[in-house]
């Protein structure tokens, strides 16, 4: 069995329909120059954009705001040695047009913890890839 | 119940001792100017630095190999909000010396996929960083 065999690569849509299916990413970023990355809870908006709810004033929205990040999720069996991964790479903004904030606050995620000054932070999917290892 | 209550900071020995708790973590690192991200599983060394196997020839040694690099593990539990991450940022280098790599393929970690002149990958733990969500 050679790797190509094991891995194989997801198209846009296999690649969204998996992010569906889990709670947390990772938002990869940088930070004084070097590699930084954080889990969050996220959400799918209807154009496929990663959603993410934040503190105003955080870190996180300091270094990300205008700039290209990547997001990751991914679900791993230890038992198999199998799963998959899925990378979004786009530039991530804080919203901040009013009716959007009104409708992301029906729709969007919420935080898993108490926020102060809550924003919404989206990352567009300009570039989505992902793999399986089976 | 305010932010500071829910997030604990995690001390570098409980932060490896999580680490030591799960399989397969992430390499954050620059690839063509921009943020990337993949899984691999891993393994903690006698001197806490992370271990990886992959191919000699790999993108992903290309891309980090004498480079600072971030690497983050982490579990959540959906139902009860709560879970820990924990980053390790440091240098990552191939390891070339042969006594060392005899070491390591006893100790090491094996690749969950077969590699073609499969290399070990060390990451320095010079900075480590955690906290969990309760």
């Amino acid at each position: 069995m050679s790797q190509e065999d094991r891995f194989h690569e997801l198209d846009r849509q296999e690649c969204l329909r998996l992010l569906a299916k889990v709670p947390v990413g990772r938002v990869v970023y940088t930070r004084q120059a070097l590699p930084a990355v954080l889990p969050v809870n996220f959400c799918l908006d209807t154009d496929d954009s990663v959603l993410l709810r934040t503190s105003s004033g955080s870190e996180l929205v300091r270094a990300i705001d205008g700039v290209v990040v990547a997001f990751e999720a991914d679900e791993f069996d230890v038992e198999t040695r199998s799963g998959w991964s899925v990378v979004v790479t786009g530039r991530a903004t804080v919203v901040t047009d009013a009716a959007e904030c009104e409708r992301l606050s029906q729709v969007g995620p919420t935080s898993w913890m108490p926020l102060r000054n809550a924003v919404f932070v989206r990352i567009e999917s300009e570039m989505v890839t992902g793999r399986d290892l089976r």
